[in-house]
């Protein structure tokens, strides 16, 4: 049942250059079929929303650059619905530009924070889980994430660790936020059973995340809060163009979650990934007898094994005596890889930006 | 100083499919200017040869579809001068269609074949070995090879024994021809000092030459010789179509000079090799201090050493983790094999005509 003031914000102005050469700062992985499913993962996103939020109340926030990918990829979004910002910042400022203009329709609207290129299975788990953190968000100023019951020791997640007092109720409090952990203290988190993957999906009521900005970083608030009367109005973008270089770039979980002491995690089993590397999603896709993941026209393997191979467009490719690699090819760029180091391809990738600049990603 | 009864034969009809994916049936390496120097390999040839042959006498023999590569490549070469195959055949039948041709202008040709895609250094040494064989070959019924000193003991080229009776004289009466050997028959070949790389370059008069067909492959002299007045007439290409399907695929190696008596090889020592192999490549172009060999725009190593990577276009590349491998990455194909394995391209890509067709090489 979709209730008038649920809205929801989908973030889509990550570049996702573990992803890389695939998505890049041109095209990113939000806007490809990465998972060759017949949908690209902003629409995926798009369309697991639509089933609990008014199409007039989802938003979506993304750099303006990729606003025709968004026209083209999500013709049904209404247009003034479409946030766009001038610079690559990070997920605070988004979230706080996104509440002040929801707030302009809705003082009282419930809110769903979603990345637009993460996968979820269990569609039914999620939703469940969801409505639980809407009636949550109502009952108090509670700002509310979906912690995913972690099933291997990840070191490309953050972790939230939780206060266990209630045993019995999925909802907990949180006691901390961890960034990416060491594999040694991932495996101590697993067998704890009191940290949970971030998944960066949050609900809040559009008061209680406004006044933990307030509080959490003033500035910023500030900032928008001088200009509330152009929100809204034709002098919106002249608006936001003119803030944005001044904003602080910083992420919704170190600017205030960690800060704030009404946070709450709903302990979720929904199948959840942030598709953040290749690895992950080698985890995904279907491989052959040798488990070699193959995404791409036609590939021989000869002493080649549990490598993951992307060719995009009619690409042939012979790969001899390679075991355990990541090997993607573009029409304008290659990255060979053992998985084993997939986490380090965003220095690699940002290396490449030192050298050629933006326009070579 | 050019002699008008000196010819030359350019070999053009190979594919190179060790040099897969850059040399493919579409387009042979000997069209691409694979070392980056300037001029493709072809090229290079042809004005190597114009040192020494008018440019009147200088003939290329290649497959049909290839003709506008050479058209485009070598426009000084005279239209007549291009003769055409209409199957992908060996060197004999190239060989015996162009004797039987500049037959027709000089019954006392002297003809130099060279095949269009090797590398030679050393030019000077490289002209004065050729007037040796130039004069040997007029001296009597001698077919003569060049025979390079080797360096290594290689497994990818042909060996020529020669006897040693005068140690004074370059010019050696011919033993034996042997094919690829193994690592350790190489070695021997090696350290016994009476072998040589056999270059595949050949001098003769045109009448020994016929005459050897004529006794070592009198089926294909004989179709050949039956329409002798067809070849310099308009019915030429009509007729070189017809025979054609019904010649002998065999090198000249194999069909005349290892059944006949009066092969000679030069001991030669100008700088040789036949890019038969990305291997080989490797040798011959700068490398970075990790040993890497980069053809190709932008690519950035980490722990990677002593790779041959090549990249068309302007191609970005992060290659990780990578040692003594090959890199070949085309707008339509990606290699990746182990150095130690090039030998095993050609059948690889054998597999992929077999598994794709064609088309795809």
């Amino acid at each position: 049942m979709r209730r008038v003031n649920h809205y929801c914000v989908i973030l889509a102005g990550g570049v996702g250059s573990r992803f890389w050469p695939v998505s890049t700062r041109s095209c990113p992985k939000q806007f490809y079929d990465i998972l060759e499913v017949g949908k690209t993962l902003i629409q995926q996103t798009f369309v697991r929303v639509f089933e609990l939020v008014l199409l007039e109340n989802i938003f979506v926030i993304t750099h303006e650059d990729y606003e025709p990918f968004v026209y083209e990829q999500l013709p049904e979004l209404p247009k003034s619905n479409l946030l766009l910002e001038p610079f690559m910042m990070n997920t605070a400022s988004s979230i706080a530009y996104a509440s002040f203009r929801i707030q302009l329709r809705d003082k009282n609207a419930s809110i769903l924070i979603v990345p637009s290129d993460h996968l979820i299975t269990e569609e039914k788990q999620f939703y469940e889980v969801l409505q639980l953190a809407f009636r949550k968000a109502v009952q108090g100023e509670h700002l509310i994430t979906l912690g995913i019951k972690p099933r291997r020791p990840d070191t490309g997640y953050g972790y939230i660790q939780f206060v266990s007092e209630d045993h019995a109720s999925p909802i907990k409090k949180v006691k901390a936020f961890v960034e990416k952990p060491s594999r040694e203290i991932a495996r101590e988190f697993l067998y704890s059973g009191d940290f949970l993957w971030n998944s960066g999906i949050f609900v809040w009521n559009v008061r209680t995340i406004l006044n933990a900005f307030r509080k959490h970083l003033p500035e910023m608030y500030e900032t928008f809060y001088r200009g509330k009367g152009k929100i809204g109005s034709e002098e919106e973008q002249t608006f936001i163009r003119s803030i944005f270089p001044t904003l602080q770039r910083i992420s919704i979980d170190y600017g205030v979650l960690e800060k704030a002491d009404n946070v709450y995690v709903i302990f979720s089993r929904f199948g959840w990934s942030d598709l953040g590397t290749w690895g992950v999603l080698y985890d995904k896709v279907p491989k052959d007898t040798s488990g070699n993941a193959l995404m791409g026209k036609k590939v021989l393997f000869y002493e080649a094994q549990n490598n993951i191979v992307y060719l995009k467009g009619d690409k042939t490719a012979i790969i001899e005596g390679l075991n355990d690699y990541i090997v993607i090819g573009t029409s304008k760029a290659l990255l060979i890889c053992r998985k084993e180091k997939e986490q380090e391809i965003k220095r690699f990738v940002n290396d490449l930006k030192i050298e050629r600049g933006e326009e070579f990603l």
